[in-house]
């Protein structure tokens, strides 16, 4: 199969990806984007790179401190200053590093050869730096063309980690890239981390002898839990993989939690707008919207709900918020978001009652909720104002403000903390340890979601942060309840 | 087996009911006894036949209007009374009415023979009086020997529905109440609506045959769905039987929206407390524990945790509460809140420490929470301040403040709004419905959830109450999310 | 002048009180009526003496322990019991007791002979034993007919308060008991403690000559702080007086956190209202309204607020309520609350509109609000359902839910914590110390407000109760602030 | 005098100014640096210019459209450029607008000569319109030298007002320009509008006998006000002056309001934090402290409070704050924020202890709240990481991370609404109609604050944009509480 084929099966895969309406699509692949186009400490450092020349790094030929050839990275020079953000990283991701400390004596990993298709930042660097310090043996590679740190990517090599990954891929450089970690003289992988299924997708497709062999899938991304469902579906999952991105700690975070929060700096960094006594109306009220909701009402919004799901409508009105039909609020609200994993949620006709003044924007996933190719019109003139933030000018001088073009606002206008990251790579780095010593016959050839006890140790390593101190059961209480006094404490149903 | 023996097997199911650590049990069995000791209009109603004669019941000759003697009701002649109640009743199940109407015309129910066993209220009569217009013909029976309102069971039997129920029943006249139902001449019932389990118990003991061709069971209490579990274990459950205690609806109402309002409510009652300033620890952060915390801290309140789980208590940081050991905060906090479904987790060894003029009291279940029996030492001396509060003095003159002897507060000291009586009743309505109308082979001898679409429709009859409007999809839309436009929306372990 | 005369002029009074849009007016005096009606400690202790013979405590010849005669209570014998109300009245007022331990070897009250004129309670017990104990003598009446705790009354006669007041007074007997605290031979007082204004206009019109001698008057209530205003203005004040209802301290407590939690209380309280999802309206959005508003929104309501201020109007808006004339929502909300201390505020007009089940209250003030009159109507049914609770019946079957018939729902359908009366009393006891002890000159014959820095001092008396530790300036930060260390620490405007 | 007398008195000022600890000190002053500095529309419009000449604008000689050369901008050609932005800020501005229509043909500034020293930004040019719109006539200067918007002052010039003011003036060009303005052939103001006092201290030193025949000063700043103050104290003020700075609806915005969102932004922009769990304690329970509270709370942040007066700590402990001593926390804290107004609220000694990795802002005033010089040490290292953002390393690895070098948060790192703007804008503009048109002697050679009636018409001109609707009173109800129908509403001292 040619590139073209599989980048062309990955465009449908996005087609139906759909069918998932809470979730926030393919967080990951836009999350470093977004961070290394802001004015963060790490881009900033990247910006020393500029001066840089610019010879293809696959034509160069690089030897790290250690003599070896075999990675492809921008600079290896810049390994240093890459190692200095590495440590930066490791004092917000102290649950990872508890974890390496705890475990650093069994090796649990060791033995494992693990090949890594992830964002590669200085936080995937201590997921990754984990991992060997466990016993495992890591080769790498970016799942985005524009998302490597390039110093961090020359640390990690520099170590020791084969790394093959730079900023600006193309895309022939982006395929080149995984077939280097994966077809290595004298090292076959046993286990695959990937963050949008296109290393898997490209073993399963190219390498299939070597495929067959894997002991398990780490899948964090939406999009790369679809295409493993799909696969399973079809009966073509030789493997067992195992679903993070549905583990409940993760969900929490990156939906609830996370979204309370950049909703107000995502609106705040592009208009500026006062939140309060504004009349707002959220779209969508799964956890997403749940937490844009709290977030903008504990400021002072109006918030109006629309829901098509009378469960989560009534648990709207219970939370205080007016349940509406769009078009009875269009005309009078000053913010529109949309958090539905829906499309055309917003139409043109719509956006043509708007106030003047008035912001749309999507929390939700894709670019589908509003239909923003709609506005691509002649008689609307676009008027960039800002990076990210458009006005679109109707005949009669009426603008509507437009927000990262109805991209995810929390992605593109955001940042997502550290703490966040912690979690996700922690529940990356437990499910490898379980997929790898899991006793012959716990996995199938199956999508499984992390055992409930792993979410809860996910969970307990985080604790610390917060200086939260857990209760223990007594032996009494632990027979009274049924439960072992270690977890896991719920049934795996539990939300 | 003997009465006694059922009995006992009963209070054997109550020592191991407690593996579920979340609902808070049997709480149907406590609301109307709550319910009908307070100031309310209904048991004001009752107060008037406080002169009645004290013949039993099964000792009088009693008529109805139609010329029927098949009921036993407390006084035929409050019939008017009760009536009257039940039409106040009817103007906020607005719900119910409203699947009684939509429903009429099909009669779902047509053929359908249902023995009920339940609290006997205007509410439920709202519920029976349903059942009877979508075509069911109906004998019914209390689950509780205290909770019958006599004037609503006397309007029942005047409308024609077999009623077997006065509030003070002995022990024996409830097992005989429950008999008279089951056991009629020429009638044999094909559904059961259970409330606790003593109707199925019953049935299945003294009429395995009956039994056996009862086409279905609705079961609504914690402790009776879990004698069903146990039924099922064991093989034994020769009927399909639904489990609408954990339905979402009823769930998010019963627990986190229902105690989030009376966690306030009984405290103000019993003890006329100032929220604003108190510390106060909640132990649990489940849903019921999510409920007291939010609305304490509305009022003002500084609340800690404690939880065993690490990924509530996660969840409890990100909230904003401290997470802590009671023995970190047991000196200095001002009320003690338990929602655990644990026991003994506030110890005496803990209460000897708080301070004086603390409240301590419990909202999870039944009431092993508190170590009440620690308490009833000579050394210590009770003071009853008001009905359901005490005061315990310490030798040193220290008091601690201890709400409805450690029972539910929520029943005890607070009532259960109309509106979530409704959701309970709507809920059972359509488990029947289900039940009596599905295809052969789609319920085998098992415990089933409600299914998720019925569940939606609960909700969506309850939505006119707060003029909430959803939205629907269009045709594009329920293509696109792969689902279809009626529902359901949500998978099944949505939460 | 005859007692019908000055009764008269309390009625005008009453007339012009009008003025003050934002207190709740009288509050006072409603209170302690509302805390004999409900089901407290204290009343259910009065509770017992129901039994007492008919015989008025005028005619009665009772003796204490003292052997004194020189008072006149409902029973001298139910001293005990009233003593142990007061002690554990004295439990929650720390502050007080506090004070007394401070102050008690300076004995600032020396030489001081109070009459008082009070509810008299077990909290205000508390208050005049502190009064007592730093050095002042002191004769006591009740300001309500209805409000004395007998018990309390007997028990301060017992211990040599002169107490002339019993539950149960006919309008000569009140009359009566002012006067025998104020003419009695061979004691003159010097202070007076007011709360309502009828014993300093006794005073004033039957004993000018003494009224003349008086050192100061400490008047609690919105009425009597009017009263005094227009007697200061027609220039007839020739003693100092102090308006401790104005003070910061007794104002933020008295509306907004004592509101914030009596609306919640007096509602579930009257109907066992669901808060979640229902439309609310609070009319004004003063501090009453605003705590009103607060706790509604909190518990899930959905608030609209009505206002003719547009200061205030901009603060619900920024608070994140809409702001509406009250036509545009009155067919839509389930509950009007109002708090604007202005009158027909509700007309009939409104009241037809409403929904079915729709509840209307009042927390503002007098009963004025809701135009009450215009629904005593042939048309309509009034039902009384519970105490303080109506059902008003249009012909067409709609029930508005009338509570309290208009008067302050605060007052009558929930209690005054007893924080909030500690609060009240230290702040009367530190004015009378103040006046008595001002060095000549520093108050004229004006009526004036609590010092700030006496104001600040009642406030840290009550932070202990929170375990609340104020920081200190340093000698280099109050030079810097330009302020003295120990206060005060704003401007006297400050609220 | 010399200008470095003038400039010495002014940084006296500066010293004595701390007595006012509530306020955020020459707020003005800041926030447009901060605007200017970050990535806004009107800065992005700036960086046009940066290929501009370096030739000062006193050595430029320009001519504008109308022929005139009475002005001193950067370059007039960028006039139309600014022309846009000025369009843009009237869109949010729409209660000036609205004031300019209602007042235009009165012309209530008929024959008005005033000059102005403000920042000048495109809200600024509003203002200036807006009164030339009423028939005045303006000259205008900078109150800042970095402040100034040089399109629009281009804009400004262009259409005829006398701007002299460009962005990055030297001191000496400073005082060149306000004497520009005020020295004037043919052309003597009767009015001042100021923000800091320098206009008005110039006129005062310089050109005493014109200063005597103005008619009225405005101001805005703190500082400003208080040198007015001073003057008026030393009896040397012989015009009325209005203190705007102060007016309520002004003040809550300043500081509850704005505050309450610029934490949340300012910390976000800087550092990326989650709220979520956090410790942070907040120093000062003012307004701006109660606005950072309530924000951060309803985040899930745990927030300790400190303070002085035990008044608004008593407000701290019913807002279910815990009050604390700073040394309690400081081990324990990932956040401290400064509201106080004080210096040296967090010492050095309190910086040691710190944890490893938390941040120490100020959001009260000027930049003595942190003691930041103690930082300045050879054993600490000073780290960059972003703008406004360092590092301070302990010699153990520990790093503290100071923002804006404990400068102002909300104006280094966040902005300031135009909807605050516009509220300053139209009270100044109300202020200049009031003074300018008061019948002799209403004001006297005093400070004054804008009358409470006209401090409401500025907050119900800002009622329309969110669509809030004002009640009226009906003539009986005004007369009932004895108010005039169109207000004022409130007595002076409300707040």
């Amino acid at each position: 199969h040619s590139m073209r084929e599989i980048m062309y099966s990955f465009v449908e895969d996005k087609q139906e990806f759909s069918r998932y309406p809470i979730k926030a699509g393919r967080r990951s692949l836009s999350r470093s984007i977004s961070q290394s186009s802001t004015d963060s400490y790490s881009s900033a450092a990247s910006y020393t790179d500029s001066s840089d020349d610019e010879t293809s790094p696959r034509e160069k030929t690089q030897v790290n401190s250690r003599g070896s050839t075999d990675f492809c990275v921008k600079n290896i020079k810049q390994a240093e200053f890459g190692r200095r953000e590495i440590e930066i990283a490791e004092q917000d991701m102290s649950a990872l590093i508890s974890l390496r400390k705890r475990a650093q004596s069994e090796k649990p990993l060791a033995g494992a050869k693990i090949v890594g298709c992830t964002h590669i930042t200085a936080q995937t660097a201590v997921l990754i730096e984990t991992l060997v310090a466990l016993g495992a043996q890591c080769r790498w590679t970016a799942c985005n063309i524009y998302s490597t740190q390039n110093e961090v990517a020359a640390a990690l090599s520099d170590s020791g980690v084969a790394v093959f990954a730079w900023k600006g891929e193309s895309e022939d450089d982006f395929w080149w890239c995984i077939d280097q970690c994966v077809n290595t003289e004298g090292w076959q992988p046993n286990m695959i981390l990937d963050d949008g299924g296109d290393l898997t997708h490209w073993m399963y497709k190219k390498y299939p002898n070597v495929f067959k062999k894997i002991r398990g899938i780490v899948e964090e991304s939406v999009t790369g839990v679809h295409r493993l469902y799909q696969l399973s579906k079809a009966g073509k999952l030789c493997v067992p993989a195992m679903n993070v991105n549905d583990s409940v700690t993760k969900q929490k975070f990156d939906n609830l939690y996370c979204c309370r929060e950049s909703i107000l700096d995502g609106l705040k960094r592009t208009t500026d707008v006062m939140f309060g006594g504004k009349q707002v109306v959220v779209c969508g009220y799964g956890e997403v919207g749940k937490g844009c909701c709290a977030a903008l009402k504990a400021l002072g919004a109006i918030v109006y709900v629309t829901e098509i799901d009378p469960i989560c409508a009534l648990q709207a009105c219970m939370d205080g918020f007016r349940v509406v039909k769009l078009n009875e609020v269009i005309r009078q609200v000053d913010v529109i978001i949309t958090c539905t994993g829906n499309k055309n949620v917003v139409t043109r006709d719509q956006l043509d009652r708007m106030k003047n003044g008035s912001i749309v924007c999507n929390m939700g996933h894709s670019n589908t909720e509003i239909d923003v190719a709609s506005l691509r019109t002649t008689e609307l003139t676009w008027e960039r104002v800002r990076s990210q933030v458009d006005h679109i000018i109707w005949p009669d001088g009426k603008r509507v403000i437009l927000l990262a073009e109805g991209r995810l606002l929390n992605l593109s206008c955001s940042t997502v903390p550290t703490f966040v990251l912690s979690i996700t790579a922690t529940t990356q780095a437990l499910a490898l340890i379980e997929l790898y010593n899991a006793p012959e016959g716990r996995y199938k050839q199956d999508v499984y979601l992390l055992p409930k006890k792993m979410d809860e140790y996910v969970a307990s390593l985080h604790l610390t942060t917060f200086d939260a101190h857990l209760t223990e059961l007594t032996d009494d209480q632990a027979k009274y309840l049924g439960l072992n006094k270690n977890g896991p404490f719920k049934p795996n149903y539990y939300r």
